[in-house]
């Protein structure tokens, strides 16, 4: 139903098709809107660090595309500028991640979004996420899309 | 040469012999001491995102990877409490990457280090990572290690 | 009425006794609790920059007090080990500011709290900070407070 | 010697003229340079959070001063977007500290700098601050300046 599809879902299958990372992460769409992501992935062995634990840098990056769908949703070409994460708790082969992106603020040059990223079966808070995206004046979709 | 190999270098072969997601990045280590790390990857197309670039968090995990080992050099376990990345410039398949972690500060409780990730070809500075660790009382090797 | 006072407001009254640069900023609490802190003040023509806006770190400086506070409602004397601000809107002589500091998690060693600045005339988010504590093992009230 | 004066310089003595708050913490210049600010300063009584040692805000301000000479001294008008800062040490009143703000990127639309604020007489480095500036196409001294 291509006509009544969001602008926001029109934008996440575009990058998508390209997103090689994301997909090896595994990652799912759950929803999205305009300013909003929420998507899945499941922890598996590949993703651990020398501790046996989840690498912080998939737990990031796990956010970092919830990030990057959710700031470009608007169908603006939006490139990352800076991004922080705390680390709350530890994940683990096997653990379903859920990272939810909501925008904090929308200015014309730049914007601001918050990630949470949270373990489904504890429901535990397990790293937060906040970062920061230059608004090119470059469109994603061509004017058919 | 077992005997005389820094504490720094056992730490970083301990924690590598399980750190399956360095290994997935393809992570080559170039130097480490004492609060310091120096490691070196090459960007393949796993690693690209929606634009075509190498995905913000495989940058990030890199320099994550660097920091760990800088941080545990001393022989303490140390957990990622926060870290941040600021992106200055995109990088592609074929690039070569160099993360260099250096201690910022280090107390008893918490330590704090830079990583810097330049791409070797045109020597320019791609990203820059601060990163701060809470320092267990555990330690990574077993006495006789 | 000592008795049937919280301790976040105790903790607040006896860390406001010598809170000198927050008596400078003219902060007013407008509420606190446990993992809590509502606070609000005038910007005035000290506080400016050289661009005749509130300098950056007055607004960070407001946000920063709500965070002491509220991370150490709990009675556990809280320090700072990092804290970051994202800045949306400048902000003028005036401005009524409002700092609403909410616990965004909380373990044994540290603990995370986001603070909103906002406008209370225009009703905007000004600035979003976000920081995080150690908690000592020290109590900040005596027994008998 | 207004001919041979570097724009840096300038822009720092335009920009101090009207900077009531840093006029407030008692900022001195010690060094300019295109990217590049050193500022002297000694902490007060008035400076002092509830705990009696300096305020977060006034030590995250006085780095963010030199913050925002460093990234003006190029002649286009800088703001904020973010800054992040990592405590070490506290400091007390008399202790004399500075503040070094240096160059780490600087692109067409964005600039990243960090700022050290070490203390004088311990020679230790009680903070780190590194932020973000959007460089807007305005400038700050007119022609005849």
């Amino acid at each position: 139903m291509p006509e009544s599809q969001s602008l926001a879902k029109k934008v996440f299958t575009k990058m998508t098709e390209k997103d090689r990372f994301s997909r090896w992460m595994g990652i799912e769409l759950l929803d999205t809107a305009e300013g909003y992501c929420k998507l899945q992935m499941t922890v598996r062995k590949e993703m651990l660090n020398g501790f046996g634990i989840t690498h912080g840098g998939v737990t990031f990056s796990f956010a970092d595309s919830a990030f990057a769908f959710a700031s470009n949703s608007y169908g603006r070409l939006s490139v990352s500028l800076h991004a922080s994460m705390t680390y709350n708790k530890p994940t683990k082969p096997g653990d379903i991640l859920v990272a939810e992106a909501k925008k904090v603020s929308l200015g014309n040059k730049t914007a601001t979004f918050d990630v949470n990223v949270s373990n489904c079966q504890s429901k535990e808070i397990v790293a937060i996420f906040r970062g920061t995206v230059y608004r090119t004046s470059e469109f994603i979709l061509d004017k058919q899309e």
